[in-house]
């Protein structure tokens, strides 16, 4: 395997990790395990890696942020909607 | 904001964020809510990041990766080891 194509394997297992977590979540409801802070980094960092993708005109970048984007402002929300302490 | 200082604001956002997930588990040992598949496809993605930083000799890329992979690995250890459906 190339460098290019390790890494583009590295950015694809990256950008999907958080899905099967979206998935289990939206179906049990249950968020007593989960920490609201890796969902709430995670949206925060991706959004700037965003930001920082928009500023340098890197589109591989702005493109690989948008499915943790969208995965972890969900995570984010149902960990406060379907409540449990949060920490 | 420079566009560096965004994005190594992103990086150490997102190089932290599994963190008090890990803080969580290890005192609670409650792992039912959590999918394997988060960390086990983040410990994978991270760790060809590293083998992409290594073979195109990027230090802040392997550096940037080296606190999530440890992270991943010791979630995807506690899911395993305390058991749980695993999904």
């Amino acid at each position: 395997m190339t460098p290019t194509t390790i890494g583009m394997v590295a950015g694809a297992l990256t950008s999907i990790a958080a899905i099967p977590q979206v998935i289990k979540t939206m179906k049990t409801r249950h968020v007593r395990d989960i920490s609201i802070w890796q969902p709430l980094l995670l949206a925060i960092g991706v959004t700037l890696w965003m930001i920082y993708g928009v500023l340098i005109s890197d589109m591989p970048l702005i493109l690989a942020n948008i499915t943790p984007l969208i995965c972890n402002v969900v995570l984010t929300y149902m960990k406060i909607r379907y409540g449990g302490d949060v920490c």
